[in-house]
């Protein structure tokens, strides 16, 4: 059961119910389906920015600066940041690492780390269940930020509306390392740390790679944007305006500032970009589709695992099977036929 | 339904019975499950050996080997070739390879090569369900030989007894790459091309990352295995006997036939000891309940979308979560309402 009083406490703006409520969503406490539904409804009005990259890329230094640059201009914002290779909750509750790096101590920075309790597949979903927490709370922003290029951050990412990658500087590796599939997702590129020597070598060679990978094949290239629409596998490269967004480069330093404001306008242009084009909802719809096959495969596989549980366990089937009693379609087909029977019961009395 | 002629056929040792179920299998056409149940207590008899490598290793050329030695020692020989890249079934039926790349002409070696024309997922389920024909066919030996190192692959190769990686000489990279999940299943590797410079090397750097894996962590090597633990995803690594296997290095020259014998008695040892140390039915018991698992979740999905589909489409479902009318925590309970309400109802009666 859902509790009203942390849903009111949270949509009234008060950080501690915020907190508790993404803890509730974290540890997968009792109610927080409830919870997370009855948020929904609230939900809509802030922009999700992804931000991913290897370590070294400056990714923390980075997100504090967007923050506090979006606190001096009246925003509010919600940091989330995802460690998958840890399995406990490193950080405090509220704020403690963006107070420490920047001038920003007011309480509408709210940040907070989450981890890997569970399945990687299980915080993809809790991270959306957070996002829904502060976009219902009234966030105007909210940066989802992760570490590295594997399935699980990529999925993460996705998440957002808008994904940042950093690209530490000097790194021919990195940027071939994008190809796995960082480079598909990535709506805004940074070269962070672009004092550094070899940066203008990274960003060139980005900027080839997105336009390859723009053009499809090298010579017969067109301008219109197969990274966008790789973005949301497989469906339409034209959008309603027939407009596309072609992934942008941006250089900064986060640690002195510099280019934080190109950056936040690059930003802008692809929020605008979205609202335009149709995509925002485009986006939306895929998300939530893949939202709900995600929920149904979970609690699927919960009710047939008390259904194996129920008949004796499964080690009781793999005895049969090995013993060439029976075979795994048959056991399949013995585990299923009830739920099939009723299914078409019910059916039937329609 | 299954063709109860074919299941005749094929056990009577008709090659063109057994060529015919593979096709259904690989074509998932009407009856191929209870075609796949029928074989299945038929099974037990054959070793089952995975090879795979990166291309250029000389896969085809030792596999090719290696089914014309046992060919003469009388064995009778099973060959599945997947190619997980190709859209389309690309071999022959009937060992067109083999007969051109060696002196067997006899149909004692059936070559079957299979490709992904559905999901990959299917991919592994459909060359196990190939292996079960070969076994239950009577093949004395069936190698299931697939190409590099993805998660897919990993998949189709442990649908084998005895995993068996071929590793280019002189490719430092490519032993690196090993780290990336092959080096966890490989219990015999093979560097094939052993007369090519940079042989010795790779050897070498072989031997120190399979010390390295078994010892854990340097200057703490112990000797008991590591790496035929890690194959079993987790379960205790001492078995019945205490012993273990630790995985082995052969060097061959696939096109001259050296170091094939050698090879031949590496596998002939592992087999032995996966009798006796009981990890052969281990193994089994754990790739049984894997399929089916995967095969109730399959099923499931199945019934699922026919479920949504019978409730008018996932879309109508995404546009109410849009509207904010619902959300997707509360979209998954509705559509599952009808499945729990049977099983509860179900058991109620019990």
């Amino acid at each position: 059961m859902s509790d009203p009083e942390l849903v009111e406490q949270l949509l009234a703006g008060k950080h501690r119910a915020l907190a508790r409520a993404i803890t509730n969503i974290e540890d997968r406490e009792p109610g927080y389906r409830e919870l997370v539904s009855a948020l929904h409804r609230h939900t809509g009005g802030a922009d999700v920015i992804g931000v991913t990259g290897s370590p070294g890329s400056g990714k923390s230094t980075l997100v504090d600066k967007l923050a506090a640059t979006y606190r001096e201009r009246g925003l509010t914002v919600g940091v989330i940041a995802i460690d998958p290779s840890s399995p406990y909750t490193g950080g405090a509750v509220l704020g403690d690492r963006i107070r420490m790096g920047s001038n920003v101590g007011d309480m509408d920075v709210f940040f907070r780390s989450m981890s890997a309790r569970g399945s990687l597949g299980g915080l993809s979903t809790a991270t959306a269940d957070a996002v829904t927490a502060l976009d219902a709370f009234g966030k105007d922003k909210i940066l989802v930020e992760t570490v590295g290029a594997g399935q699980n951050e990529i999925d993460i990412v996705k998440t957002a509306d808008t994904v940042m990658v950093l690209v530490p500087p000097g790194s021919g590796d990195d940027v071939q390392m994008l190809k796995a599939g960082i480079l598909e997702i990535g709506d805004v590129f940074v070269v962070n740390k672009a004092d550094l020597e070899g940066a203008d070598r990274t960003v060139q060679e980005l900027r080839e790679m997105i336009e390859y990978q723009e053009g499809g094949i090298p010579g017969t290239a067109g301008h219109h944007g197969a990274v966008a629409s790789v973005k949301e596998s497989g469906d339409s490269q034209s959008d309603e305006t027939g407009e596309d967004w072609q992934a942008a480069i941006v250089e900064t330093v986060a640690k002195r500032g510099e280019g934080v404001e190109e950056l936040l306008e690059t930003l802008a242009e692809h929020r605008a970009y979205l609202d335009a084009s149709g995509r925002r909802e485009t986006q939306a719809r895929l998300r939530y589709a893949e939202k709900i096959r995600t929920l149904l495969r979970e609690d699927t596989n919960e009710l047939l695992a008390e259904e194996i549980e129920r008949r004796g366990g499964l080690d009781r089937f793999v005895d049969r099977v090995l013993a060439r009693e029976t075979d795994p379609y048959a056991v399949a087909d013995e585990l299923l036929e009830p739920v099939e029977a009723c299914l078409d019961g019910r059916r039937g009395r329609e």
